[in-house]
């Protein structure tokens, strides 16, 4: 690759990512004020670096960065930057670059730019921006927040039903403000209501007097103005859409959604996911310890309150374990076993709910799939724990308790794992949000009572 | 949407995921096995949802729908068909449906279909193919698999360098083999060694005199036949690729990769993330109980050494816990706040090492915070935890006990949680694959430890 790299390659190592070595360099030439330097560092650097390099830098370097080069910040660079570092960010930026960052994206970047922003910093930005721009990123932040309103551009190539390539072509030759990015031409009834789209491709490929008609692609689908991002990005990845028309409830034609961004709310989705099972909630980064120390806080308050429920089932015991300590060192492995098993099949539920596999049709398939497999690998583990517990010991029953207990609660944990985050989703609450911790809590509690509870039964 | 949708959306429901109704009617009509009605019911459906279809019913089911309507599985369908299911499919179609199937794939697709095959099915459709599509998918198997080589096509429209609008659109004209899909027209010099790339838009907005190499995008960029095709997604995310040129060693232009595909590709890295981290691998939720059982185990085996290893810790106190059973009653509080602090870190490490945030530049900062935030929480809890101790069992040194072992948790965790997967990602191993269990075996064992050593220490 390297012989025929254009020069922004130059700058980044095999795997695309920032290389160490130029965030040395500009390490340097921040410490030694070398202004000129910096600037050559990153100039030839991609806008996605410039914004990773600015978030992976501390706080004083990158405010040292933006006195030295402000002018490196442009548009795209403030689109690719971590939201939570943009405010910051803009409200160090000189007035003049940021109003020139601002008018050189497109409608569609720019709200996405400013719809986290405080009102005035909102404001200035929009100040920045041509008043017919302006309109149109008022219009798109009247859409609900996360919708598909928020995410399409309102540029798109249009083209009148009866058409055919001549007719579009001439038309196309004859504008000069096509939008940077377009992959179809949308085919569009007097009403400007969407019917179908032909690619540039086959309006390339095929002859003057061909109808547009007939060049349509059976993959066209409109989507909803208001439909969730989520579900856009979905609809993008199971159909394989290259881009798809908006449309306002009286189905008329109002923008069009592009892959690329799509792309970038699959992405978004994916984090959200694997935070929120992990009880992270919005983490980013470049987060202070504070803010850090804040938002994970709640996740482990609700984490102590199950701990304690489970603490409370151990203490119903505790003359069983003041008889027989070996209880007190078995009983977590119980619990640990359940919660892991739990874990497994709660995850493989998150999983299935967000790619719409797991439906009314198959789930209590699934369901029944999962108390299977509690039962076939608690029966496993419920030999090996028993021989451990006879030999380590030496109390055979001690070894049929801790059995007996192992099976019970990994068909409870794999009815669990999947039936707490099936409830969450009938009840319109995000499944990944909070199951996690329904989960611990009953891995925990059955595994405790059926450990100590048979205990007490049987070896008492 | 409805008075516009095409067909095919009628059956759809708004949002995008087979509905209820059609999969009820798919039931009737196997059932009774109504040919007719089955066929009318799937010939609307997309593609993409007939093979979400063949995969939630069960097995006996599925076999029905193939013996009554065998041709509705066309190539589409079976590309899109997850790959456990795979198998079975292609074993239960006639030949003819399945020569068919594939003969109308493009050649990245039935790379895609029959990578994972087993060697006679393989070689079953690669007889279907021409001696022409058979070469190219032969060829595209020898690369590495997960490469860039096997997500390319082979199909790139390219121009010499010294091209204008005019040639380029005679050209296109001329042809009648153009790609299905594709988006820019590939510069290649006469080594054909691609230079730069131009938009169809671009194309068709300019005049016909325009040079090409005036109309180069700043995207451009080639990724190595190699490439691993994470790191290929990655780039198209990263940089807002919609489609890059793959050049083998000698920088020769051997294919392209559209966004499509590598959309395909970040959801199904993203898939395996958040599958890895809870210890599942790869299940599908099509696979049998037995399958599953025998996917889990080992994880639940390494959970089981990690569980065992915390109670030997727990043993070494025996003692302590028969003089005070509050100590068995509390301890696991320790180890659950513990291991949910890792679990917290250690996700937000998996994910930004995934996204490439988390540099040598910036990792010593990171751990610092995690320590700081461990420290922060930990405090909070431990006067929690210190004031429960005391209400609860009316011994005040015990809150001391307790808080003091929850700091000291808390702190270890965000170190483990950060530093496991860390380690693991320079060791070359995914971090997303063995870090969970080793970030609970720190927590559990460091837990147990500090709360039941400092309880010997201080209330014996």
């Amino acid at each position: 690759m390297a012989d025929i790299a254009e020069p922004e390659d130059a700058a980044s190592d095999h795997d695309y990512a920032l290389s160490n070595e130029v965030v040395s360099a500009v390490h340097l030439s921040v410490a030694t004020g070398d202004q000129e330097r910096l600037r050559d560092l990153l100039d030839p650097l991609h806008a996605a670096d410039i914004a990773d390099l600015l978030e992976q830098v501390p706080t004083g370097e990158r405010r040292e960065i933006l006195l030295l080069a402000p002018d490196v910040v442009d548009g795209e660079v403030l689109s690719d930057l971590d939201e939570s570092l943009r405010e910051e960010v803009i409200a160090f930026l000189p007035q003049e670059a940021l109003d020139e960052a601002v008018r050189e994206l497109d409608s569609d970047d720019v709200v996405d730019l400013i719809e986290d922003l405080e009102a005035p910093q909102q404001e200035a930005l929009l100040d920045a921006l041509e008043d017919a721009d302006r309109a149109a990123v008022e219009q798109a932040l009247s859409y609900p927040e996360f919708s598909a309103g928020r995410m399409m551009q309102r540029e798109v190539v249009t083209a009148p039903e009866h058409w055919n390539v001549g007719d579009t072509i001439d038309f196309l030759r004859a504008h000069d403000d096509l939008p940077e990015q377009f992959y179809h031409i949308v085919l569009v009834d007097p009403r400007h209501r969407p019917s179908g789209y032909v690619t540039l491709g086959k309006l390339m490929g095929s002859r003057r007097d061909v109808a547009l008609a007939d060049l349509l692609e059976p993959s066209f689908r409109t989507i909803p103005i208001a439909q969730d991002e989520g579900e856009v990005a979905y609809a993008f990845n199971q159909y394989h859409l290259i881009s798809a028309p908006v449309v306002d409830d009286s189905g008329r034609l109002v923008g069009v959604i592009t892959i690329d961004d799509a792309m970038a709310v699959l992405d978004e989705e994916h984090e959200e996911d694997i935070l929120r099972l992990a009880g992270v909630g919005e983490g980013r980064l470049s987060d202070s310890w504070l803010d850090t120390t804040k938002r994970r806080f709640p996740w482990l308050a609700v984490n102590l309150v199950t701990a304690i429920l489970a603490s409370l089932v151990i203490a119903q015991f505790d003359a069983a374990i003041a008889q027989i300590v070996a209880l007190a060192v078995l009983m977590p492995i119980v619990a640990s076993m359940g919660g892991n098993a739990g874990t497994q099949s709660l995850t493989v539920a998150v999983r299935a709910i967000a790619t719409k596999d797991l439906t009314g049709e198959n789930v209590w398939r699934v369901i029944r799939r999962e108390a299977l497999v509690g039962l076939a690998n608690g029966l496993i583990f419920a030999v090996v724990m028993g021989i451990v517990g006879v030999v380590w010991f030496g109390l055979p029953m001690l070894g049929v308790v801790i059995g007996v207990a192992m099976v019970v609660n990994l068909v409870v944990a794999g009815l669990a794992g999947i039936g707490i985050p099936v409830v969450h989703e009938r009840l319109g609450v995000d499944p990944a949000l909070a199951s996690g911790a329904f989960v611990t809590t009953v891995t925990d509690v059955v595994g405790f009572f059926a450990f100590l509870g048979l205990a007490e039964v049987i070896l008492l």
